[in-house]
């Protein structure tokens, strides 16, 4: 079988190796589409080097058929539709007992630290499975994981009716985390530089700026009635992000980090302190996140003929990554894992 | 009659006025003591020049009976003993409709905006009274002010039986806090630089370190078992303080900023996102957290002979300024504001 490893040095390639058959607890998955995140960038960037141990299979955003049971599984049958659920906790720490175990200092991640979904057949901790609809196209499939995300980062929110939303960068991730947030009723709008992920923005009815062209705050105060929003997600990375985020919110307004920020942020915390304003950390997401996504895909709530811009085959993994990092114009590329490579 | 007035340019004076029968809607308070805050240090520092108008009454931290009432008052008698609650917002924006009154952005604070009660004789708002218990002393009752913001920061921060909850600043707002935390069932450790706050806070019965003298975190994390903290208050003030608070925290950690960090400060945000940390801004308080403070002074709870170092007539409100910047022996200067001036 066929198999897109990262080799290190920024370099990708496609193999074939001989199928290892699922061990004990194991599910062997026939995987339909894996999605390119912007963590499997990082990853071929190096970034991630210290973790990642090369040769190293990647991808985590998947949907697929169940293929052949290890030992001592059951309650999935030939065929099963599924996605997977790519965090490990140790369940034994007081983060998991807690029931925060997508937080577990001990957690790992498959398609990180483990071989991920980037290959035609793909061996999981049975407990990982999640079930699909019979009926759900698998290349909206391979969207529940980044929507899982985005309702994680909604839910931590707290975002409710007639609430106003900012969304700071319209890349996949803040578009998804948009769609999620109108449907608690809020209202949201979406700052983002790019022309091309505007127009995607735009075309799906949200209310949209240019922070580089206007005033961000002052328009935001506008567009809330001189009140400020009530929440705003930081989805951009960079330092701009985060004050235009803090200074849009309202008092008692709620900032979810979304982004990762690898450098230190100055933040305004005086604001904070005399807004009374909450900054909420946002990570993965829980089962229950990943079950909401998968209803929401699966009831056509996720415009994935906007999301997705490409399908490659395995085989061209190269052309795959480069076309996500080729620009703005891209928002999510699927690798099709199942036909010939 | 006599009060204190803040000139500008870091001076204080004693004045003799006449005395202002209350307007229609106030009462006229007997003032019997008044707390110097680290407000009223700002104040007489010039850092709110922009915001006082010379020459200004200061003081919010205090208890007193009632005089007189002006037209229109009802349900206060002469001699019944009070505080204030010195927040007067506009009861009609957003963030008053949705109860958060103490961060509204029309605020006016009594003794900052408007006359404080470093004065023998006090008009205010009628609905800015609160009601004191008979027999409670009116020394003790000018802590009521303070231990609301300790009641405040510790509601936000959720803290539960069982959790540990570093505070990172021992003067008498991290003091109270601890005081209140503790109250919850938690764990309570202070972190204090001050070989003579450290003192206090041990003769309080807490668990204490100098943050200077060895290293915090590791501390915290033997003290936590490994986990981390669940809660951090930063009252120090420092950009130090910030980062150990963050680095104090368990997943899922809370981080209540209780201090006025006048410049914005570099935050470990990556944290925040890999461990879902969450930050609180801690403004005031509530009604509800002040009659909350009264209770618990009232019964005892709070450590007054402790926290009062030095009582001081109004006449000598210079040495009582300069006795509170002295060192960090002194915890709380109170104003004699009743006796003879
Ligand atoms: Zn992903
Ligand atoms: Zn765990
Ligand atoms: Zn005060
Ligand atoms: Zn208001």
């Amino acid at each position: 079988m066929h198999q897109a490893i990262y080799e290190g040095d920024r370099r990708l390639r496609v193999r074939d190796v001989p199928e290892t058959p699922p061990a004990a607890g194991e599910v062997q998955i026939d995987v339909a589409f894996t999605g390119i995140c912007g963590t499997d960038l990082h990853i071929l960037h190096g970034d991630m080097d210290g973790r990642v141990a090369v040769p190293a299979v990647i991808g985590h955003e998947m949907s697929g058929t169940v293929a052949r049971l290890g030992a001592g599984v059951d309650g999935w049958a030939f065929g099963d539709p599924v996605t997977v659920l790519p965090v490990l906790n140790c369940g034994a720490c007081a983060t998991c007992r807690a029931g925060h175990g997508h937080v577990c200092p001990r957690l790992t991640f498959i398609g990180i630290d483990s071989a991920g979904s980037m290959q035609q057949r793909w061996n999981v901790p049975a407990r990982a499975l999640v079930r699909l609809p019979a009926d759900l196209d698998l290349a909206h499939a391979a969207l529940a994981e980044p929507t899982a995300v985005a309702v994680h980062d909604v839910r931590r929110s707290g975002l409710t009716d007639g609430e106003h939303a900012v969304v700071v960068g319209g890349g996949p991730v803040g578009l998804l985390i948009a769609v999620v947030a109108r449907r608690t009723g809020a209202q949201v709008l979406i700052l983002e530089p790019s022309r091309q992920r505007l127009a995607v923005a735009d075309r799906l009815g949200f209310a949209t700026a240019d922070p580089t062209a206007r005033d961000a705050i002052e328009m935001i105060q506008e567009w809330t009635g001189g009140e400020g929003a009530a929440v705003a997600f930081e989805v951009s990375g960079a330092a701009a992000g985060v004050s235009t985020a803090v200074d849009a919110l309202a008092p008692r307004g709620r900032l979810v980090m979304v982004a990762i920020h690898s450098a230190p942020r100055e933040v305004n915390l005086h604001r904070f302190f005399w807004r009374e304003l909450t900054m909420l950390g946002a990570r993965l997401y829980s089962p229950y996140d990943m079950a909401t996504a998968v209803e929401l895909v699966a009831a056509g709530e996720i415009p994935a003929a906007d999301l997705i811009s490409r399908v490659e085959p395995l085989h061209r993994v190269d052309e795959a990554f480069a076309a996500l990092e080729s620009g703005a114009g891209v928002m999510k590329v699927l690798l099709d894992c199942a036909g010939r490579p």
